[in-house]
């Protein structure tokens, strides 16, 4: 089955929204704390965390001004400073009711049942929930006009995991931690490991990698 | 286990790029095909595809300009088309190690063992094996100065599916199509659903959503 541009053009508007957000492949699931001047407390369901680079540690993320998410774009803008936690398998379901429209002083975190937790020396709550949490710090604010869309790269200045997720060559098994994957804008999947690959060099054939899970960093 | 800003400063490259890479949470699965000015193709694995927009539909990426993906930003510059196809259980192998830094003059196509697939009126190849493609013209091209890499935002104007993935609501089963998951530089996965949810209001507790698949939009 093919669709042009026009057929895409002509999809109405939730459809075409929930096959669009289907292409892309799988999306990565995290809950994203801020608060505003006053320590009023906000969390958002966010699908579109990308990686940047590792050194720097940076991470980019899309978001719509007038979407739900909006309180979070001018918590960030105002304080500087957030949080990103992986939705895992236990909390994924209170993790999309954030994506209901809530008043402005409602807190997510209380309306859908997940645990604020604050940590010494930074001014954003974490999910406690959350077995992978990061405390991240704005680093550029890019105005997308192509779409008029935003997007907020952040430095990764904390990281909390628990220890058994953690390999010798730093690689974090995000599955065993539970943590879920997006398919467009509602659906929820766990994961099952297909394979480590080794490192690719072209005179050689691709080699499975044994990764011993559990030893620490 | 906490890492502060030093301690991830302080790991080996190699450490820190697996484990930072581990922390944005799953990641898409893509080939994008692309060709040079003298249609010699190339085809490049790229893990961060992310949704910027449905209206008009618009997906970005990152590259960096030195990796073995230069000559896909390059190609993508020159000709303003490339295409994106999603990376199936079936030949995520090949999909790594297309990520092998071979020669300019070397198709990765061949190299790997994927079949070039040329559509009428478009100038850039697809990936036959991939159930789920697209065809992308380039729209903007933005240079992240924060570390020096390159985003990539196209427009979708051509899907290929099949037709038993789409449901009528819009929604494409990427997980019936094998589509996979990526943590990390190195693994891949496989997806079970755990649930569709509903959309999400305040008042409203959160609620399952059957989605008939198969079904033709």
């Amino acid at each position: 089955m093919v669709f042009y541009a026009d057929d895409i053009k002509n999809l109405p508007s939730r459809q075409r929204a929930l096959f669009i957000n289907s292409l892309s492949g799988f999306k990565s699931a995290n809950l994203v704390g801020t608060c505003n001047t006053n320590y009023y407390s906000n969390l958002s369901m966010i699908s579109s965390v990308v990686h940047i680079g590792s050194n720097p540690p940076l991470l980019a993320m899309i978001i719509r001004p007038h979407s739900v998410a909006r309180h979070t774009l001018e918590n960030i803008i105002n304080t500087q400073y957030y949080t990103i936690n992986h939705v895992n398998e236990t909390i994924y379901q209170q993790a999309h009711q954030t994506s209901a429209r809530y008043a402005i002083n409602e807190s997510e975190f209380k309306a859908v049942g997940l645990t604020e937790l604050w940590q010494e020396n930074f001014s954003a709550p974490f999910v406690k929930e959350s077995r992978v949490k990061m405390g991240m710090k704005l680093r550029e604010h890019i105005h997308l006009s192509v779409n008029k869309t935003e997007m907020i790269i952040g430095e990764i200045i904390r990281v909390y995991v628990t220890d058994d997720i953690i390999c010798d060559d730093g690689y974090v098994n995000i599955e065993q931690s539970g943590t879920v994957a997006v398919s467009s804008l509602d659906s929820y999947h766990s994961t099952s490991l297909l394979s480590h690959l080794a490192y690719a060099k072209p005179s050689m054939p691709i080699k499975k990698l044994n990764r011993s899970l559990g030893d620490k960093a």
